[in-house]
Formats: C-alpha cells, structure tokens, sequence
C-alpha cells in the first residue's frame, strides 16, 4: 500500500537517523501517530530548540546555550587541567568519573585519508588555549603543575592525533611547562585475561602500576 | 555534567519513544545536534505534519489523509472480500503479498485483563459493514462470493478476537451469507521442524493441505 505522504515523510526522516532501519522507523513514525497530540508537539519542538538554542562554547567547543558553557563557567573547576576529547559525548563520559578540571573538545581526529586535516578540528585553537594558560601561570614558581590529558580514543586516528598535539607543544617550546599525559590503557573492567587481544595485553603490561 | 536544557529535553523525548534507550536516545540527539539546519526542520515537519494532517479512514479506519483511505478509495480493489486486521502495521505487512481486497482495522484485540472491551475496538463498525456488504449483495444470486478473513495475530488475544467475530455474525444470522475464514497456521518458512514448538506443530498438521 502506498502509505500517506505526511506518514512515509516521517518513516523516511526516521530512517535518516543512525541505528534506525526500515522497520523501526515504522514502528516510531506508528508511535508518533498515536502519541498524545501535546507529547508530538513537544518531540518537534525539542529538534527544533537544539538547532536555534545550542551552539559551541567560545573556549572549549563543549555544547552551551551561552557564550560559555557550564563547565567553562563553573569558578569551582581546576583551571589547570585539560583534557582534550574527541567529542562532547566523549566529554559527557569523562564528566561521569568526577573529573574536576576543564576540556577541549576537538570535534574530530586527524583522518587524512578522510580528509580530515588539522585545520578541519579545533587544534589551533587548543594550542592558543594552551599558550594563554601558561602565560597566566608564570606568576607563579611552579609551572609544573598545568596539566594537559589527551583523551583522544585509543584507536590509529586518536593515537595521531595525541601524537600530533605532542609534537605541537614540543615545537612551542611549552613541553618544560606542560605536563602531558596520556589516559591509561590495559584491561577494562570485568574483562578476562585468556580473550584480550595482544595489543591490549601489550598497553596492560607496559602500563602496570606499582601494588 | 549538567547538559544544556534543550539537549537534555531532545535525549528525553527521544528516550521516550519505543526501544530507544538512554545511549541511543543521546546519540540520536547528538546526531540532530550536528545535522544540517533544514534536515532537522524538515524532521520536526514531518512530526507535526502526522498529526495535523493524518485521520482515520472512515471506512475501513487504516490512516488516510482525506475521508476514505487510498485502499478504500481505489475502484479496483475486490469490494467483496474483507480482511480484519488487528493495526495498520498488520495491514501494511499484508498488502505486500498483492492482496487485492478490502481491510478492516480494529485497532487492538479483545483483552479483558488489560481492559479492552468490545466498545474499545472498532468491533460495532465491522458488523455494521458486514450487515451491508450482504445487503448490497442480496441482488446476486450466490452470497457466497462474500469473504470475511480474519487475521489477528495468532495469540490469545488474536483468536479469542476471532472467535468473537464469528460468534457475532452467528448470532446476526449472517453465516450462511458470508464465508469466514483464517489466515493459516504452521511453520514459517525456513523453519526447522525439529525447532518448532508443539502448538505450531499441532497447527501446521492440522491445516495441512492437499500437494
């Protein structure tokens, strides 16, 4: 049956989105049509309030209905410590540990081969933002405790990209000014040591900590 | 962290849509967040559009966007044969296999325990569709080119739907005026019999046919 064109409109819309197929967006676009009239209203005006309402921190690139968002803005956080993610979903992660510091979202990895270059994530911008914190931080004696972790993903691109943001700071001289950290790898939680792959066992023993 | 209001009122709209959990209702939202401007628009349209301009079928109550639906508007379709079904997702399976016959839905099925009585679902209307299918018949000479197929779900609540159905035109004297019958039962195919549960097995043996 050729289904109504404002139904099939929506079945296609659903369908857009990750992780839907056919039949999902089947049953949700259904879903939608027998939803209360005010709880659709609601749906539609959500999407439309996340496009008009949202934009990017000016510091950090996190999500943020202001100029700032609320971590950039929240005086209690440790303004010596940065970690650099991926992405705010990345970010949203971390935040969930209790992680007391600030970010820097870089929407991105280096990706060449998906041309996804240095000027297409938020890189330069991190390099200022790290240049501005030590030049804050020169009152001070010790300069040693600015910190930057980069939380890229460990995947080839994440691990490029770390790589990359190292070798930047080197350039700049601030690697004496900086302490650059790398989140720990190994084995997670609950996993067993007879199916982890090689590399992970590999990162877990050149990782180990003192018991 | 705190996520931005408008963020978070997406992430819960989106949770609150069937088989969508809290991970996938963020990366959904997230996914908007990052969509073009117009995709996203035209997305909360065709929300608002399914509820505005969608409306029963006065007829056979399949969705439609005027008074009869495309099924029941359509001249060729064999205005003598009726399918009972219990949605429109049924109907919508259905009319795939080039069933050229009219359809009934009744948007649920008999369940007491949850209470769904006969003036829940669109029960009434079907005897009174049926009453008139054999009125506008009486001219013809054999009745018995009328055909009600009830294809409820094969559940408890299906069959027990069904044999209402049954018991109703029994009681109206309209038996011998139409012929009832159900979809078949048995295994489906690429089944494994060693795999099949008992009552399918009981099913496929009695509804076995003539090869």
């Amino acid at each position: 049956m050729e289904l109504p064109k404002s139904l099939q409109n929506l079945i296609e819309a659903f369908e857009r989105l990750p992780g839907v197929g056919p039949k999902s967006a089947q049953r949700l676009a259904f879903y939608i049509l027998k939803q209360q009239e005010a709880e659709s209203l609601n749906f539609a005006n959500s999407v439309l309030d996340v496009k008009s309402k949202l934009r990017l921190c000016s510091k950090c690139f996190n999500v943020s209905e202001g100029e700032l968002c609320v971590i950039c803005s929240n005086e209690n956080r440790d303004k010596n410590i940065l970690c650099v993610v991926e992405n705010v979903l990345n970010l949203v992660a971390i935040e969930k540990t209790g992680y007391r510091g600030l970010y820097h979202v870089l929407h991105g990895v280096l990706n060449p081969l998906y041309g996804v270059n240095v000027e297409d994530i938020k890189l330069e911008s991190l390099l200022t933002r790290i240049n501005s914190m030590v030049l804050d931080n020169t009152s001070t004696d010790d300069n040693h405790h600015l910190e930057l972790i980069i939380a890229t993903n460990p995947t080839m691109e994440g691990e490029s990209t770390a790589l990359f943001i190292k070798r930047q700071l080197e350039q700049n001289g601030l690697l004496n000014k900086v302490k650059i950290t790398r989140i720990g790898r190994g084995l997670p939680t609950g996993a067993d040591i007879e199916y982890a792959d090689k590399a992970t066992l590999d990162n877990a023993l050149m990782g180990r900590v003192d018991f």
